[in-house]
């Protein structure tokens, strides 16, 4: 593993991420409002309260934390179907879906949250590879937002939330480890990693998969390690992003 | 009618339209891509061209011209379920849709087109009213910058593009006739009716609906009046934007 | 405009409605039950009484009004998919029996209603033009036979109907205004409207589509005037209908 | 089993038809129209011609006949859904119309009818029992009389028609057997039988459900004795209708 | 008849059933699981009890009998469609499944289950010929053994099954009534007729289809007495079968 | 890590497998039909030869591997709703399945398969922790049979399979790393991962998750080389199964 510069990837060190923008209040009705970007994937990240929870948490006394995943059809490079119309989502979109709501819920004490439900939806506006990582990282800051608002207004005395999550993907692309794959990197790889990691360093998922060569286990180390750096660097970014006032004007 | 500032605005007066904001180049994927802002409501209008047709337009020589519109769950005040997920569309989005596609389409030459379709996607990012006719509004410019391209590259040598298209609604709330209802007039109005008119000053399309008492024909002459003058500042605003160089990376 | 025979037209002055029937008590089961004929379209429109109401109705206190439509897969020129065995009702169904629903309760008084809701099954027999304005003129009919039952058997005192809703389409054929299109014309046509109004002469709906060339408003206005006579001559024969004895056993 | 008038039937002997009506040429689009009613169930028999074959047929040289059945919404005591907006055919119309489809292309060769499917839609616009023998019964003429047509027009050169079919339903109801069980015996029936016979007196399809009481041998024997003696009648009516001249405008 | 050996057969006479192997206990969790075998048709019925009956039955005081029957994808020669993959049940399977229900409840007296559902699955797990009548005379043992258990634990204190139920299927093939048809004799059969019968020797439904030539009066008779014989054969197995101690462990 | 037997499980050391049963020719009709049984976990797997390929592969001269997973209702504790039924695949049997198909096209050269596709059918018998290894390890075993079978009839010259691949679990339950978890142990763990490997010791695929506690990177290592070892042992036993010969008769 190297962080110079490799030809894959223009002016990119190896373990670097893309430039990542946060912007919190992106759209106004949602009690959270994240527009997230790794590089040019731009991903908006909503977190909505709701006063009731699903059947099975019916009566616990416990919350419920869940995600939704969508594309526009034209955030990719040719036109995809609209889910909507085609009348069902794609395996991909539910795999993806169903890996968001479990990396947030692991940092989400349900019993603190109240008989509520945080829906966490996560549209794709422009897709560059990477857009689930970016939908984990970027709904972690929306549910902070949103349940900053219920401990405002009362609603909670003391926060759910019990660390930071965020997420990155990691892959061999001829041969060289790399962080944070581009599109056109992802397209190339022989072996894929998305990453899920706590504030506190450890592991939610890891999603390894060989899309070519299957992968030894020296390979395995090298992409945690840089997966490692990777989400140490985007839980700081989190952090500031967090730190700044909320806008109180839709950004859009 | 009165332009004057009514109570039921805050300091817009009845003929006015919110302020307009046309964003070009918004994504970078598409062959048109225009963030449209009617006031609070956002909508995303891309055009994405495929060199192919829909069946009933196979070996015609002709082209064709469709629109397909959505809602982020999160795009209003309380979140609406997602149609992708819910495994249909609405009919108020399909009845949108196809508004949408039928205004297009009246200003354009199929028979110049070729056989290929222009897909207009309007997904609306935040809502606040008026989302239909700012997708048309948006949609034109979008298809103007598609139909461009395919004239820069060559694979058109005129245009298909009669003229310009824009839309608008009125409606009657507490007895005031007024232009570009937002939501809150929305929710209020006696009437509500969605106008699209060419760039020329006729009529595409009317839709008025009496949503609480009917309403006569000297009220529908004064909402057609406010209408005409409102599309006539869209088509000039439209103009204005499609004057400005397109940018090069996308805008979002 | 002009009420001399056109060529357009065999022997029907364009200001003419074609031979109108209205056949109360067509099927025994339904609350009311009309077979309506606009020349040689026919449509079956029942009225069905639930003694219940939908979600956002209930424990209101008031009633709803809504409407469902369809067409016999044989009841156009060439055969159509059913859409029950295609397991989606169309785009266009969608709009039409929303049209019916909205236009219906423009005259229903739902409070007076009480938790009940009225069930309009508007199935087009055979078609040839005019189908939705068929539909919304004889749902009234059979919309005021069941309220007749429910004030006959004690269930309501009073009736919560408020007045007549009738409706008629027009449109520009050959530069010439004509009322009432038949197939044929509506296919040939420039710019297509459909109006629903009350008794009283105010407008309840006004949907105009222009399919080629857009219109001006000086065609607008005599659409508008072509259809407001319709209208009066349709609410005539609902209230000539309405004043003859329901037959005892269907007419079908 | 008796002839005399039973309690179950107001005057109506236990071996005998309801009342049947056929009339040919009830809509003016399909190429056979036919309003068939036993007693107070009347159902409208389509027969479509189309061109061409589905899948399975293509190439083969022959045609296919196939058959949809389907009920108005309050063709029945109450208002059952309407099948294309739930999204799915019920079993118990798959199965009817699966039924219908088999009986007749028993009296058809396929071979004699060239690459075209004829489509035979049956759709209840009241219902009182014996819907599905009425369907068949009626269907049978609406597609002799689409025959009739390619004979005329020198599509066919001769007709595919092998010879006749009819159905009935037999049943037992407090211990008396029934000829054409009307919708209160049905309900009332401990077993209830559906017959499909030809012109020449052979079984097409025999479907006997013991809904109460498992039937005896015995019993079996009784019903097909006076299915046999229904058909004999139903096929004497069908030839009587074909007799007469087919009306040149829909009887509706 | 003749139970001398025929062409169509190997070694089987007209008149015999193929092997029938029953195996209690198949599979672990299910309260009755029953892996049922005729000749090389192979289908698993397990029965479920489910401490709730649907609405229709809700605070009736009775319980339910409801079946599902499926066939895995290469159950057969050919691989076919997942149901589940494509989104919908055929015809053929509700038609199967219906059948399979009304023939258990036959035999079920349901206001002594009590406000329950026994859930009837019936998978075949490979197809020979002859899957609905093993699923149904395999159902009937899972569903005694299911019965048993409730009896055993107190839930009920007296069974509420009233007999037995089997079924088998009958044909003419080249002239010839057979018993207990094999895919081969299947797809070759002019008539194809299935038999439901109780232990006591009634019959519960007949459903028999001329898929050839319609069939005569004396040739229904001659499948009768062949479904007769093989029935009281499949009922005099299904005794033995229950007779012998439930194996403790899943068999598969 | 200890290979003493633990509280958790009875009799079985911490890193065993459970007893794991491999039958070839369970079915006759598959090209490959094996049954797979993890302890009481029972699969079976069908490999199927279509020649033909789905569309993203027309023309390629390459072929496809893809996989179906399905789960009887009753394979589980409580009745779970048939997916054929509700119209359905659920997110998690769109995962399972996409990863059974990635897992075996790891092992497949598809240029050495020609134009033809093997569908995998891995359909859950009796559930009892670990259906999605038991099928990737029962699937490999049953592509292999029908691998054999197109080289014996000469429809391949050389086998496009490159190696073996096999999965299991393993899991952190109570503190203490377990290799193939049961349902006991899978729904009392606090870590999950389901781990694919080839035969010469190379990772394929790695989807590790946290259900409580998030993981170290340390139990990480533990739980990776649990599974190697486990792998290892699967991979000699499908090795094994494999030397037998085919049974020539289904074994079900």
């Amino acid at each position: 593993m190297t962080s110079a510069t490799t030809p894959v990837r223009q002016g990119r060190a190896a373990d670097a991420l893309r430039t990542v923008r946060v912007t919190r209040g992106y759209t106004m009705h949602a009690e959270g409002s994240v527009l997230i970007a790794f590089g040019d994937t731009k991903v908006l990240c909503t977190a909505s309260v709701e006063e009731k929870v699903p059947p099975h948490k019916r009566g616990s006394g416990e919350g419920w934390v869940t995600a939704e995943y969508g594309m526009l059809p034209r955030a990719t490079h040719t036109r995809s179907d609209r889910e909507a119309a085609r009348g069902k989502q794609s395996g991909r979109t539910q795999e993806i879906q169903r890996l968001i709501g479990r990396s947030l819920r692991a940092v989400f004490d349900l019993s603190k949250l109240g008989e509520r439900t945080i829906h966490l939806d996560c549209d794709v506006l422009q897709a560059d590879g990477g857009t689930r990582t970016a939908a984990i990282t970027g709904a972690f800051v929306a549910a902070q937002d949103a349940v900053a608002k219920l401990l405002a207004v009362g609603k909670l005395q003391a926060s759910p939330i019990t660390g930071q999550v965020a997420a990155i993907s990691v892959g061999i692309v001829g041969g060289v480890p790399l962080l944070d794959l581009e599109y056109v990197e992802d397209v190339a790889c022989d072996t894929d990693m998305n990453v899920v990691m706590t504030g506190a360093g450890s592991f939610v998922e890891v999603q390894g998969t060989a899309e070519g060569v299957a992968f030894t286990r020296a390979e395995m180390d090298q992409l945690l390690a840089l997966a490692e750096k990777g989400i140490a660097e985007l839980v700081a970014l989190q952090t500031a992003a967090l730190a700044e006032p909320l806008p109180t004007k839709g950004a859009a």
